[in-house]
């Protein structure tokens, strides 16, 4: 069946439309109470997001826009220290929108929100002209514990910079199966919560944690090193990328320093934790490839260097404008 | 300027649209650190709801999308008894939008805010290819006191059915802009705190509240029937409807019933407190033409019923499909 205008009129269309695939999919007992707002225990402290998920295509190599649209809202309140609770999500569908891939998709939400303990409380679904697109937005509420307090700001010279895998997965994965290349890369797409959970109950001294999406790596150390007021040194070879998502970028002439994922994090932590740090994070579910990839060290404040492998050293900037579009 | 591809690469391209434009309007301490999350104090009971916003023109008599995307998700956690406390909000552009038109928008959204004393805390922005249209999901979250427990599954015979205000402005104002017809009217799009918090303040015995939007009167009172199992009979000539939107609506042949609202609210109250809830609705922002517009009766479980002046009964069916597309 293809979606059209009634089914965003907010009559009995619509309300066929929820329970045909939303209530099916979601079903929980807050969800089951159709009412205007869900009621839901609370706690002293919250984190809230979001993010809205326009990836095109919507099915790809190792996830789909479902997926995605609860992974990045989960990682995102993760990366605060937040344990995830809840997620809204708003369907905006194209007027012949397919109702079979909204069923795959709203099974895949499901999943995964299960594997990140999140409960769906809240959702909508508005309908416009167009060609069958599907967009998704996704707001999430967690819960932050009393001792947890992580910031942009907070990293200084000693400070060690830790990424919990290969960069470029999502990225190549979606552009591989746009340009119609053939190879077997897979978006790493994942929501990190035992990754992160692990580190914050080891111990470990976390100054700041981002997931590394849209702009990559090299935009959110800027971010980290802006807000801090420090110069970030990476050292190029501890990066870890793999050999077909190399051959890929070498290809093509990009830079795996900004290309999106969709499960992956950077991590400063302070000097003298990174070993365990690494521990934690090659222990935990999508950590096996983490790696300590540069420091905080004297020098420019707001800089971040990278070292080549033949002993150079250039400037990192953030991505601009250039990336590639609908990626998440 | 124009919205290009390159504003939603998450490079530096859309850093500074979100400088330029949101951060400008949006201003606040939550907001300025740039983390993947706002952390923000929390409560014992949260309420949290979802709404996207696609409605065509963005600029409308009464109000606008910005207006309209803070309202819909502030009048959504009113209605569960909630206090609006933190919105997300997610814009979903295609390209060619206009960023004068943004600007207004985002100062638009940012007085609405101020006026229903939300705080926005949290934000993302995606470029889809298109024709400039401008789409706003919107995610909120608000407190709940111990002592409140609203549902529409509360009411019981004897329970009177109030409105908060004249039917369908909003929904005749979208249609004449739309069609080029020249009126007066205004949409009716407003923040409903006051009302409901003189409302819950009053010792009022409020059973179900609902927002009178996408699908009009009659669907909601329908969810009502429906999910308390009762009868509910309304008095047409009770039912406010201003002059100007009863022509409209008699030379188009639309239903007022069945017409969207922006800034409406149906509440159902015991019996004995109807008088005093109408007084508190009626001395409250935008509740000037408040009445008290039907009651419980018994009757088949599920029905709404309509007494016309005339002495006849109809029964008020949900809305089925045939709404007026993207008027939220």
């Amino acid at each position: 069946m293809k979606i059209t205008m009634a089914h965003g009129s907010g009559g009995k269309a619509t309300s066929e439309l929820i329970e045909d695939i939303f209530e099916k999919h979601f079903h929980n007992p807050v969800l089951a109470k159709m009412e205007d707002s869900a009621v839901v225990p609370g706690a002293e402290r919250i984190a809230m997001t979001t993010d809205s998920f326009v990836v095109t295509p919507v099915f790809f190599p190792g996830g789909d826009i479902g997926r995605l649209s609860v992974c990045g809202t989960v990682n995102d309140l993760l990366m605060s220290g937040a344990k995830p609770r809840y997620l809204t999500c708003g369907f905006i569908l194209e007027e012949g929108a397919d109702t079979d891939d909204l069923k795959k998709i709203a099974a895949s939400m499901a999943e995964t929100a299960a594997e990140a303990g999140v409960c769906i409380v809240a959702g909508d679904t508005k309908v416009v002209e167009g060609k069958g697109g599907i967009y998704i937005n996704t707001a999430g509420v967690g819960f932050v514990p009393p001792d947890v307090s992580l910031s942009a700001s907070s990293c200084e010279e000693g400070d060690m910079i830790l990424l919990s895998g290969n960069l470029g997965d999502h990225h190549a994965a979606i552009l591989s199966k746009r340009m119609n290349i053939q190879n077997t890369i897979q978006s790493d797409c994942a929501p990190l919560n035992e990754m992160v959970s692990t580190l914050l109950e080891s111990g470990v001294k976390v100054k700041a944690m981002r997931d590394v999406t849209r702009g990559g790596l090299g935009t959110v150390l800027n971010e980290f090193a802006g807000a801090s007021a420090c110069c970030m040194e990476l050292e190029e070879e501890a990066i870890p990328v793999s050999a077909q998502v190399r051959g890929f970028c070498e290809i093509l002439g990009l830079d795996p320093l900004y290309m999106g994922n969709e499960g992956k994090m950077t991590v400063v932590v302070a000097g003298q934790d990174a070993k365990k740090a690494l521990e934690c994070l090659k222990k935990s579910r999508y950590g096996e490839n983490a790696a300590i990839i540069g420091k905080v060290v004297s020098g420019e404040s707001g800089t971040v260097l990278l070292k080549t492998p033949i002993g150079g050293t250039r400037i990192v900037t953030v991505l601009y404008g250039e990336g590639l579009p609908r990626i998440c």
